[in-house]
């Protein structure tokens, strides 16, 4: 049988009901586009795994040792979806953790998952989501485990829409519930801040270097209603690249030219899968 | 060997790396005091756990099995913990969850924890925690698993101090880390209004009733500045009861006649170990 699933570099599907990643979501996960079998923007997705492990407190990675094990599980597929996950570790009880505990590491592959056909090209509906992301700076940007927000949200609705934007308490328009998301308005490329809510997604920091090469770029709230008023909008994740917004709110939206330069660039670098 | 763990039924002591408490912290928990064999206020964890697992759209638990494997865990012992996780259920990967996801419980029991000798009776020191309890009215008061705020709050002191207070990002106090929080003020019993952050907790809902009999009680927003200046301040949770706060930041305080008719009332009732 073919191994999926590696857990401290182990061949196994389960971890301990004492992990702290199944106590108290105390840990952080990356997803890793796999395209002709090597992993798209692999120093990226280290780069941030490390960054936010320091800001949690917990161990930093051998990235290294993840690269053995992912490669482990790539080898034979062409296209695939690579997860890491990267917990405080297990055994202790409380949030108190002691100093000593040791990471736990998992990394598995799965199948490249099935997305609207021509969600690229035509673009997608987008809708808001009632379910409000809470502010807390000191979370803000981590990719960590405390997803119960993105899950209420997504469970809004089932069908008519492919992604549903998610607002603050301040009807600014913060993230999707996998993606991030750009506007153009006024001649600028947009993307919410995310200091107080929000994933720093590697795809969002990739566009946004991108982009800053030929347009004004700027990283600022954005509001429900300049979202809905933009000239364009689109949506970024490393499995989907860039997806433009067709539709928000039962509103049809044409797909402009930057979100159509921003995928050119995209497949130019390689980038996306 | 003593069975310490069951999940959904069985003695194992691993989840799948796929159940959704594990991805997403997509779950709720309860933390019971056994004393003399007997889960104390079984009822309002009961009662709590179906309550929260509506709210986040999770199956109801069937509470009659959920007693059943209690039961089995506590057989020989006297005092000690037990620990029940209710999860969405394994096998989904992505926010959105089948409808027919079978949800996982996890039942487990562990040793009565240390806490400082004499905490209840000549109270405990308590200090402000840094880490910010961010605001979400769809997550407010339940015991869900996306604990983060509070790992990252209880890291911020090894010594010195028994539990942290949690302000909201408009410096009102919300809950310690592990507990919640109650003040005398002008005569009247005060805690903190949970709509929009905070973990409802079992015995807070139990001083509330008692309380109502002879106090005048107010659930409303509480300043870290009216805390501070507070004439009483305690401390509530299944397993403590009530501990009073002799110490907050640096400043003594002395324990007050409504802290100790509490605890006395509590006794009384026997829902304290």
């Amino acid at each position: 049988m073919t191994e999926t699933v590696l857990v401290d570099g182990r061949a196994q599907e389960s971890v301990s009901v004492r992990d702290r990643g199944f106590l108290y979501g105390d840990g952080l996960f990356e997803t890793i586009a796999i395209s002709r079998g090597v992993p798209l923007l692999w120093e990226y997705h280290m780069r941030r795994l490390v960054r936010d492990a320091r800001r949690l407190g917990i161990g930093v990675p051998d990235m290294e040792q993840l690269r053995r094990e992912a490669d482990h599980l790539i080898a034979g597929r062409e296209r695939a979806v690579l997860r890491i996950v990267f917990t405080r570790g297990s055994g202790s009880r409380g949030y108190a953790a002691p100093a000593d505990l040791s990471p736990t590491r998992v990394v598995s592959i799965a199948d490249w998952p099935s997305h609207p056909s021509g969600a690229g090209d035509q673009g997608v509906c987008v809708r808001f989501c009632r379910t409000r992301l809470g502010r807390n700076p000191a979370l803000a940007g981590i990719k960590h485990l405390n997803r119960l927000e993105q899950v209420l949200a997504r469970a809004e609705w089932e069908n008519g829409a492919t992604e549903g934007l998610m607002l603050d308490d301040r009807d600014r328009v913060i993230e999707g519930t996998m993606t991030n998301v750009f506007a153009v308005r006024d001649g600028a490329l947009v993307t919410p801040d995310l200091a107080e809510s929000g994933v720093a997604g590697i795809m969002r920091e990739l566009v946004l270097e991108l982009a800053a090469l030929q347009y004004t770029v700027r990283v600022e709230a954005l509001t429900r209603e300049q979202a809905l008023v933009s000239d364009e909008l689109f949506l970024t994740n490393s499995l989907i690249g860039v997806w433009p917004v067709n539709r928000l709110e039962g509103r049809e939206r044409s797909v402009g030219p930057v979100s159509r330069r921003m995928q050119q660039l995209l497949r130019e670098t390689g980038a996306v899968a």
